[in-house]
């Protein structure tokens, strides 16, 4: 391709609404423009990258047994409400109404229409396993878009969806998936996890996220220093060395005026105690019904680990009113001695230690001296808080790291939720009726252009891998009007080309200045230049984009040079 | 691929609600699943071919300097505000409110947003021309879908647009665009025709449709059985050899009963008069004003050449209230003489004769000896009927046909329609402030699919065009227990595989019959068929699916053979 008729409207300046480093490269370097919140068109150079990384992801699919197909959009209301989801989903589904007035969504995922379209037709064991997938437009509805292609309202994704007639073969399918994400993940050229992720409330299954990691990201992964451990935050487990308890003695309870201190902090430093020994106590509606939650004054509660517990599916902190009416205080002096909730809950982490200071359940009043065993009616104990970086690695004890990540994959088993819900069955081997399992497996494709460029840029601009750049080289012509630097560009561009070399020739009539600060800002990972001076000496100049590290290439041996400066950056690029 | 690995569901039955061929087909093939109404899902072959398809197409806007982008679906509703089109466009147009209550529609093309995209960013004549196209899903909410993939709701489209600084670069963008769908078409091996069209109520534009041929088609095209001329139905024009008129005398005019006869075939016979005697006095609303239109009884007005001439955007045939208002008789006896509306039109024919029988505006009565100059205060006379079989070719005077077809192509000069009504400006070479000259090129994708089969197909099934079938070679395995049978098969699908032959292997453990049926229905181009005795004599069999040409290929000289039956094969697809 020649710049000169390629539409690459590059920008000095980011727009004023972009926040994030991945939207403002992506805006400058021309290859999205935004249409309206959250709705993007791509650009000549954006739709180049988005067909690389749907590609790699297409061949990884069909090299696991994934079938592609192509599903609609818009789908019927009717199959929503057959699942339920129809009135659970909430303002993200996008509903509208069709001239004739029925009900129709823009579709966020398609496990409806997948299972609609399966159980009409497979009817034996002998038709699974199955995998269809497709690589499409989705709709979701966000309540505030931003961060560009991150979290937008229309995007790309890829998304498959597994059959089984067994459990053995679900987890062959989710297996086989695992692989071809980590294969397709490695050759899209980004550092990346697979974190253990929380399933949610769907009984059984269990679920891996993909995260690339960047610093940027909006995710906090827990992995371990020493073993394979990883998992996202929301499921990282805390564990406690195995030692016999020795929890000590616990004096008797003692209460104590404690005038307008509200917080731990200030519970703390007014009763000279650390804050790891404050018992904070959390008032919940669980699906509207109050839950108490205890857990260490320095802890943070992991909310997930909270409803996976109490078997729940809407978790809202309790207002002012509420816990008035249920401890008789204000928000601040909750404690569990005497409260008559149907259920308190303990952080694993408390059954360990005595003597804590607690709210009194009196405005203004603490308790001292609660031992949880003697004073508390417990429903359950369980690792209920967040994880930090002084925990152990929960597989080995090991130490862990809390690097930032950005989901751009999840694999999920599914079980049958769906099969049962819309009754996709099938005749086993004996003949008789069974439940499809399912799975189901989702590519962030658009996600994941963002997602690279958050991972790898610089004060210049973006740093593509290779393999998902709009072009993987950038042929600068510096001095359009010396006919032996054009002569040699073209004779170079031709002979790139023909080897097969995704190129793109800057034939443009602007300064050098212009050709490579463009050639910076969208991140081609080879630059050869063609100048005047260089050329007089028998040499073009190549950069790596990532190191910056140069070469001369000689023009008498240019393809071998070439070759070899090439390997070189590639190597350095594998994951 | 291997069949036992695909999802290739095929049916005895076509789905009770298909009318067309292609529908039948392409649900029985195992290629398309009704969702809702049209909105279809498609099966692994049916993706292929649609793939297929769009990469033809890609390619053909590619080299003739198209760039590929992609537009969101989802389009802001103000933008078509500007344009006037949220409130002219009508119920197709699927509207929809976000969260936030803020107005959407589902985009059934994209002029507004692509047009929005450029008036950003174009600012200056050196960035022009510019052809920006998108393959992408579009949504027009029919009130009745039909025919499958023909007219559905949900559907694939090539959309693209081009900017000019000039009416001359103008025709310029449109002939590349010509060329361009003329060589795709022609690589899609389907046998078409280029047709002038009519280009409605925009001023000084031109058009052309590209229709595939086919018995079946909805559409009436105009071919000349000498010259090079086509038009569609709507557009193509009538003419009368250029001889001096002689009309002859006229009588006085005399009124007669005519009771009860409303029709022209009811007066002809009642008055013993041809029809081609009789004036027909058609009555319309357009625009909300009454217009008379008279044209020979035996011939059918073209609604399109009253529009133009009348510079009206909508047309309705009067109802009888509205009619015996303006004529003070029923239906069936409006006439010109007397006639008091606004404008009165007459078909140039009636111009070239005289002593016509017509309504007298009285119930029950005619009027006969009406010489139109004499009788009737016409407001103009021009071109306003259809053409029919007997008249002769507008270009050159030969005779004409009249084929079906099916519109899947459309080249269009919109001119500054769009530039002017968002604005979308240049500077000029002098510096000057120009609006962009816009045009629009759509390819219908999906519809090429269905349009394909209804071309070519048997009883059978489909006959697929080679470039578009899903797999160009089936390769039958004829007794999946017979060793030798089982290892040639293998042996000639790896060398196929290898010669990047698009190959399916039939290596499922069905009887023959099953197989020949399947790989029929389909419609692969090309059969080989592996078989016990005829491998026992050193042959395998290969079938033209199209010519039902059989011919036995040497396994020992298997490669030429093969590759000399698909030469053969493929030449006989050349269109």
């Amino acid at each position: 391709m020649r710049l000169s008729a390629l539409y690459m409207p590059t920008l000095k300046e980011a727009p004023a609404d972009a926040e994030v480093i991945s939207h403002k490269l992506l805006v400058r370097a021309g290859m999205i423009r935004k249409l309206t919140s959250g709705i993007y068109t791509y650009l000549p150079l954006g739709r180049r990258s988005l067909d690389k990384i749907a590609q790699i992801v297409r061949e990884e699919m069909n090299a696991a047994g994934g079938q592609e197909i192509f599903m609609p959009m818009v789908q019927p209301g009717d199959l929503w409400k057959e699942t339920g989801r129809w009135d659970v989903y909430g303002p993200e589904l996008l509903r509208v109404k069709d001239r004739h007035g029925r009900d129709y969504c823009l579709g966020p995922t398609h496990e409806e229409v997948v299972t609609d379209l399966v159980r009409g037709e497979v009817r034996s064991y002998r038709q699974l396993p199955l995998n269809l997938y497709q690589i499409q437009t989705k709709f979701r509805d966000e309540i505030r878009p931003r961060f560009g292609l991150m979290r937008g309202r229309e995007f790309v994704m890829k998304d498959a969806y597994s059959f089984d007639k067994d459990a053995h073969g679900a987890d062959a399918s989710y297996a086989a998936m695992y692989d071809a994400y980590t294969r397709a993940f490695k050759r899209l050229g980004l550092r990346f996890r697979a974190v253990q992720a929380d399933s949610g409330a769907i009984g059984g299954s269990y679920s891996h996220e993909f995260m690339v990691l960047a610093t940027t990201g909006e995710d906090t992964i827990v992995t371990c220093t020493q073993c394979e451990y990883a998992a996202n935050l929301e499921k990282a487990e805390v564990c406690y060395a195995n030692e016999p308890l020795d929890r000590g003695e616990c004096p008797e309870l003692v209460e104590v005026e404690t005038p307008g201190m509200h917080t731990v902090a200030e519970v703390a430093k007014f009763l000279e105690l650390p804050e790891s020994k404050i018992l904070k106590t959390l008032l919940y509606e669980a699906d509207g019904k109050p839950v108490a939650v205890l857990l260490r004054g320095d802890r943070e509660l992991n909310e997930i680990k909270l409803k996976n517990l109490a078997g729940v599916t809407n978790l809202e902190l309790a207002g002012p009113e509420q816990v008035k009416k249920w401890t008789g205080a204000a928000v601040g002096f909750a404690g569990p001695v005497g409260l008559e909730v149907e259920r308190i809950y303990a952080d694993e982490e408390i059954m360990r230690d005595t003597d804590w200071a607690a709210g009194a359940n009196k405005d203004d009043m603490h308790v001292l001296h609660v031992d949880i065993p003697r004073d508390v009616k417990l429903t359950a104990s369980a690792d209920l808080r967040t994880v930090t970086m002084d925990d152990p690695c929960p597989a080995c004890g090991g130490g862990i790291e809390m690097p930032r990540g950005i989901e751009v994959g999840h694999v999920f088993k599914l079980g049958t939720k769906y099969s049962e819900a819309m009754n996709a069955t099938f005749l086993d081997e004996a003949g008789k009726e069974q439940l499809m399992i399912m799975g189901c497996y989702g590519i962030g494709v658009s996600r994941i252009l963002a997602a690279a460029i958050e991972q790898n840029n610089d004060e210049f601009g973006i740093v593509f891998p290779p393999s998902i750049a709009p072009y993987e080289v950038a042929l600068l012509t510096l001095g359009a009007k010396d006919d032996a630097v054009v002569a040699k560009s073209e004779e170079l561009y031709e002979l790139l080309t023909d080897k097969g070399v995704d190129v793109l020739l800057d034939d443009r009539g602007e300064r050098p200045g212009v050709k490579f600060k463009d050639a910076d800002l969208v991140g081609f990972p080879i630059q050869v230049v063609v100048g005047g001076k260089a050329l007089a000496r028998g040499v073009v100049e190549a950069k790596d984009r990532r190191t910056g590290e140069k070469a001369e290439l000689p023009v008498d041996a240019f393809e071998e040079a070439f070759d070899a400066f090439r390997r070189h950056v590639l190597e350095g690029w594998t994951i």
